[in-house]
């Protein structure tokens, strides 16, 4: 049974589409069970339409909830202890459930969950994972956005995290990774980054293949299982292929509609442009996760749609189920016992 | 008449496909004259295809060729005074040209314009300013990839450079600049893009209207005419756009084959996928510009095929004919007249 904590009240669309998401969840995963955090009046007509989902989940009315556009200092001064938000992180500190969902504003959600769960031992930064749809499937990109900026070791420790999450969602024993960087100039790359590269092939972790620099084209093709770069660049990144995609896809739709030629075509090929858009369909790949805190949570887009929540939370049960943070502990534990110093007059 | 100087021996299909491209170009333009910088034996064959281009260049036979995967440094030392592009450069500088045009290696066009050509006065560091395709038309990102790092002066020297390519480009009188940036923090970005920010407000430039910060998907969109960032950004973001769109072709192409009607949808769409394919080339929107130097020098990609570096010759015949340099010195004056500091005691 893997017991997941939902913030109902996240998200663009509120409990509607969080439980509807919820409820496909279910369907598909029928051993799992909720922890639901929402206000009273606006949770319960929706939750009465999913009988199924109402047996399964455990439902705890709050005072309030954080808003989308809150500021994360204003949504923790105001939302610590009594929000939907942090009632649902919570749950899993105090062990109650396995993972936590919400839809809600990214910057409250990472504040609230730093604050409640604190980062794993030696973990200076949690990181915000991606799963980005490829040529070859899915990779992960971190960190696309938790913090601005990261040294070689905090790049180590995304790389690190970042393959415990890639043996938990692929099911890999050892999971490649690349560092990101550019490939213009004789000195390639900023020195963090080089020096990042250094630590993590001298690191040489049992369950990780170091690729080496990986450039901005590798990722759409799928070159490695994890791309690893700080926030800054990982979240430009991110939001210049989103925008690239929704650009073609306009494109695309206006050149298809301008003859009747090409609408009749267009027709006739209909199922291949819907397996087309289902596969860079952000609600189908959808669930960043946050790596790096005691405990795991999945951040839905706010925008997604309840096939969208229902993603994130399937994101959240294989995390679950697959133990992400037991795999991140032992992998910590193995790099920071050969970092060790070997014995000598030092000492002693 | 236009001056363009031509390092034929640049790019991954050498002259034939420079002759070619440059023989396009004079049919486009045909008030062009060029300078051809190349080997002998390797160019005479295929410039002798062309007999309008051959009356309308002069021919300088090179002893040597710089190799694709040079070093830069090995390339300049190597290079220097003799090979193609040194000598295209060159011809910039001694006032015979009035832009260079190569497909040549990247760090070794850019180690030699800096060494040839300097930068310009209060110019620390050129950058690589590169053509986008959007959906509202074309916008200018810089720097793609000329330095990693920028600080606060260097990027708005980039925002004064590339709003005076926009200029001269796009002919409009006062083109929108943003800045490159993340959405997702409380205290957003980094500390030098702040300082840009309020250092690009506080200017004032008559032919800059400052937009503020845009964040990825902003650049396919087309919200402002001008992008500015950092080379490590630039470059990944550049790369992933073009990663993305790639991956996007390749996912189409294998839907439109995979059942008779998609294929026939496909022939009768054909014309449609046809503009959208055009739109999306790189070939037709080629052309790096390399500003800040003591002239111009645009960078075609080295992959480009003959219409390619057509394009990238009518880029450099735009910015030569609208006097790319006088408007990015005419800006560098106001701006730094205005930074003067107004006399006073400690002046005195």
């Amino acid at each position: 049974m893997i017991r997941i904590s939902i913030d109902a009240m996240g998200g663009d669309f509120g409990p509607e589409v969080v439980m509807a998401g919820a409820a496909k969840a279910l369907e598909r995963h029928p051993d799992v069970s909720f922890l639901l955090y929402g206000l009273k009046a606006e949770c319960e007509p929706w939750l009465a339409r999913y009988p199924k989902l109402r047996e399964r989940s455990v439902f705890h009315a709050c005072e309030l909830a954080v808003a989308m556009d809150e500021k994360p200092s204003a949504a923790l001064r105001r939302g610590r202890y009594v929000s939907t938000m942090w009632r649902s992180i919570e749950a899993v500190k105090l062990g109650e459930a396995d993972v936590v969902v919400s839809a809600g504003n990214t910057g409250a959600l990472m504040a609230m969950s730093k604050f409640c769960l604190r980062t794993l031992a030696s973990i200076e930064r949690p990181a915000i994972a991606g799963i980005w749809p490829t040529l070859k499937g899915e990779s992960i990109v971190l960190d696309i956005g938790a913090t601005i900026g990261a040294d070689s070791q905090q790049l180590l420790d995304f790389a690190l995290m970042g393959g415990a999450m890639a043996r938990a969602l692929f099911e890999v024993d050892c999971p490649t990774v690349g560092l990101l960087n550019v490939g213009v100039e004789e000195v390639k790359g900023q020195e963090e980054v080089k020096e990042a590269g250094r630590l993590i092939r001298e690191a040489n972790l049992p369950h990780l293949s170091y690729h080496g620099f990986v450039e901005g084209d590798d990722i759409g093709r799928g070159t490695v299982d994890v791309v690893v770069t700080e926030g800054f660049t990982g979240n430009i990144a991110l939001k210049t292929a989103e925008g690239t995609a929704r650009q073609i896809a306009t494109l695309l739709r206006e050149s298809m509609s301008r003859t009747l030629l090409a609408r009749i075509g267009y027709l006739l090929a209909k199922p291949a442009f819907d397996r087309l858009r289902e596969k860079m369909d952000p609600n189908k790949v959808n669930g960043g996760v946050f790596l790096g805190l005691n405990g795991i949570v999945i951040k839905s887009h706010g925008s997604a749609n309840a096939e969208g929540i229902a993603a994130a939370i399937a994101v959240g049960y294989d995390m679950a189920r697959n133990d992400l943070n037991a795999k991140i502990s032992q992998d910590l534990k193995i790099y920071h016992a050969r970092r060790l110093p070997p014995a000598g007059p030092e000492a002693a």
